[in-house]
């Protein structure tokens, strides 16, 4: 067969229902900016959706109207004019938003048997206000436990990627975080990669600089393994 | 001396200097809405400037900006329209205002050897969220640690007044925690109660519904008593 020689090169078509697996599972797809993150979740999201699954995604912060408004106090905040913004209520305000996210969305998706797709979520926090920005992760993970009241993720994937890629992927009109410095995003990118290597069995890493359609389909390999079909 | 016979009936003039241990002190003055606390607050304020006493007062949530935003996102938010706010949401939301006070406003204010006044603080949030909204006391103990980072007040002053007398002193254009009902107005009562109760050193319980000035002197005695002059 013609097709058989150039299968290996692309990814191979999924079998009917091989989502069914992550109905009422509640997957985290994460990373540092320009990671490809929200690019490879729309993807999987419509694959998913044709598969015949229902499909609820949330971004962070956000997903609700008190996310919103956190988002746009954490993304806008003038500290020029106001004083800098304190580390530890920037990360308090991002677990306000998910914890409301929990509450509003999330639970009542799984409940439901929906697939959950989260674009970040504590894990951003632990990387980006934790490892990179200086607070104790046990600090975060403390917070984190009330803001999620059990309501933890199946698995964090993590997009990986190195920060000369990712700001060439990047907007030219970065965000108040966006904007911070290379040291900064390198912290970010080690925060993500240890909380990969401390927690395998809940992480699945992958290497985020490849194609769009390369990433789409070890996310999907890695998924099938983690969620195999009964 | 004819002024002598009268002088039972009023709170006798304090001494200049009386204020002198308040100096890089940290107050909160917290209880119930209606409980004159505010009132109390701007009075004991003036007659620690009038007595030379550098005093920085704080509101919450507010006092900077970041809590300013806060206050307007929690106080205003429209749960009809938007889904209710999650209790855990609403209180790390004010944790977020506190850890931003607390960095911008209160160390800083203290270091240089202020007075701080606080109206509400961390009691506010046990009271309101904690034994009147249902979240675990611990929970937001823990969450508190973190926000306050060591900052704890020197003293709490807990302003206790029954539902009646507090809603006949309060606003009719009730904001959305001021006009819940009874039984939660009463709850809150109780949480501030129990504070006092259970760490009787780190608080000061008074009755608050005495008149302005009465309250006014029974808190100046009390708190000489527990920071008596050198």
């Amino acid at each position: 067969m013609p097709q058989a020689a150039t299968s290996t090169t692309r990814s191979p078509p999924a079998a009917p229902g091989w989502s069914r697996p992550l109905a009422g599972r509640f997957l985290v797809f994460d990373g540092p900016d320009g990671a490809g993150k929200s690019t490879q979740l729309r993807r999987f999201q419509s694959a998913a959706e044709k598969d015949g699954l229902f499909v609820t995604t949330v971004r962070e912060p956000g997903g609700t109207e008190v996310g919103e408004r956190v988002r746009n106090l954490v993304l806008n905040y003038p500290d020029e004019r106001c004083g800098a913004m304190d580390t530890r209520a920037e990360m308090l305000l991002f677990m306000a938003s998910r914890a409301q996210l929990v509450a509003q969305r999330i639970r009542p998706a799984l409940a439901a048997g929906h697939l959950v797709l989260a674009d970040r979520f504590l894990s951003s926090t632990l990387a980006y206000q934790g490892t990179a920005g200086g607070l104790p992760l046990a600090e975060i993970r403390g917070v984190g436990e009330v803001a999620l009241g059990g309501c933890r993720p199946d698995l964090v994937v993590i997009f990986d990627v190195d920060p000369v890629t990712a700001s060439s992927r990047l907007n030219p009109l970065l965000d108040r975080v966006e904007s911070r410095d290379a040291g900064y995003q390198e912290r970010v990118r080690a925060g993500f990669l240890a909380q990969a290597e401390a927690d395998p069995a809940g992480h699945l890493l992958i290497d985020a600089t490849a194609s769009e359609s390369g990433v789409a389909a070890t996310l999907r390999a890695g998924l099938a393994e983690r969620f195999p079909a009964g």
